[in-house]
């Protein structure tokens, strides 16, 4: 590879795909982009992108396009018409989809000659060409790994397997971590909060509070792949006992209480299971199954 | 202050009471312990500790008591008949409870000349004895510092407040932060064990990830104490489309939505009040209003 930067391609410039296309032109990327309002180019064109005319146009002028769009109907909207232009090319498809979508995008761009890689952005557009932000990717390793000196540009590279509907999988599953952890995080706020405590006087401890639970996580992890469970340090019975204090902390203040009800007969279905004396992680035996199966 | 350590008192003898007397043993206090049950009391005389006859005797071997037993109804039966030999004394109450039991609390042991502070251990006992793991303290600040020494013997000691239930509210908000994080986690678990990844493979992503969602917490503290969510990274509307695909996939690999089925709705109760283009804090105005008030 010569140290000239790949040329690339960026379709699709939302704030999310405007920040992938800055973030290529920072590194020093000749980049191409399209929209399909020209209008959101011009603050890319103004740091040196060129604008293409149409789809094909920018997908014809470099080896890799980069697609960033709202979701796979309008992926497919812009792409279907000039997927001849693919042939010989690679496509990475960072638009949000399901593993299945996934699945049909790399049948689809493979019966178009082309190489696909399938990924998932974990961080906002104003973490976009940070080195700490995980970018994931799954599909052929190979394309991964010709890509991965232009795809290290808009974050840290992972690669999760040849499945390329994996990337997917583990976005749903990281933001619904995302929001457990943030919803958990403000009814805790809310509950300090009334009496007085500062979501900003809160939130540090709760921070730190984070790292020890990321610790639990560790331990927990080799637990769920071996199915055993053992309560050394605290049990789903003391955990059902303990969440009574939250409950009744949060009913006192009048904050609402469906997340923690929640929590709690989840619990008490691992319980019920006969998991009282397990830990915690022995709750992924409910989860996998569900309360009322459709 | 001499350098010999302080005479400390443990009451209650459970695995959390037990790695309390170790830790001050380690750093070389002199320890007296005493336990409904005695026989729990002898790997900590073989240790070094003493072993108290009564309750009463126990208190009046140091002039700090640490009591941490099954909970205040436990407390009261052993400490009620020997309150008067608390007069003058210290009493650190690390037994789980509200609030308002420590409220009550702080007001017994002030009729009985005794001081107070109500505390909340954020460890499990494993952790006790490490400098990295919180205990808050809540109760008169004076009281802390004299005692700040002998409780960093436990841990790294915070004081929250004069109010002597801020620990208990603390513990109960933290504690339904990590319960939110770890079924979070667990689904997310769940969602990819389905596609045959192991906890011990998805979990390093996902601690990474929770280190990028603290920052989004830092970003937040400051919007809800100003109580205005601008939506500048990502909007509820925006977290209302994402969730699909979470529910969708979860769906078709046969795992419970019922949590983020649960987050979804609250969203959407945070749309319906207006925050569909302001940022995921603005969820906690929902959070303070209970969905069906009782």
């Amino acid at each position: 590879m010569s140290t000239d930067r790949q040329a690339v391609t960026v379709i699709g410039l939302g704030s999310m795909g405007s920040a992938l296309a800055a973030a290529l032109l920072d590194r020093g990327h000749p980049t191409t982009v399209w929209n399909r309002s020209a209008s959101r180019a011009q603050p890319l064109v103004d740091k040196g992108a060129r604008l293409a005319a149409t789809p094909g146009e920018a997908i014809a002028a470099s080896p890799l396009t980069i697609a960033c769009v709202l979701d796979y109907d309008a992926l497919h909207a812009v792409l279907d018409p000039v997927a001849g232009t693919l042939a010989g090319r690679t496509l990475v498809n960072l638009t949000s989809g399901s593993p299945e979508q996934a699945h049909e995008a790399v049948a689809w761009a493979g019966s178009h000659g082309a190489d696909y890689l399938d990924g998932a952005i974990m961080t906002t557009p104003p973490g976009v060409g940070s080195p700490e932000m995980m970018f994931l990717y799954s599909g052929s390793p190979d394309v991964f790994e010709a890509h991965r000196p232009t795809l290290a540009a808009l974050g840290d590279p992972l690669h999760l397997g040849t499945d390329p509907g994996l990337a997917s999988l583990y976005d749903a599953a990281l933001l619904g971590l995302m929001w457990a952890t943030m919803t958990g995080w403000l009814h805790g706020t809310a509950l300090v909060g009334a009496e007085q405590t500062p979501a900003t006087a809160f939130t540090p401890v709760a921070l730190r509070w984070l790292r020890a639970v990321a610790g639990f996580l560790t331990t927990y992890a080799p637990q769920v792949d071996a199915g055993r469970y053992p309560g050394d340090d605290a049990t789903v019975d003391v955990q059902i006992a303990a969440i009574d204090h939250l409950i009744h902390a949060a009913a006192a203040r009048g904050v609402d209480n469906a997340l923690p009800e929640l929590l709690k007969s989840t619990m008490e279905r691992a319980k019920a299971a006969g998991h009282g004396s397990d830990s915690y992680a022995s709750v992924i035996e409910v989860l996998r199954r569900p309360a009322d199966a459709k």
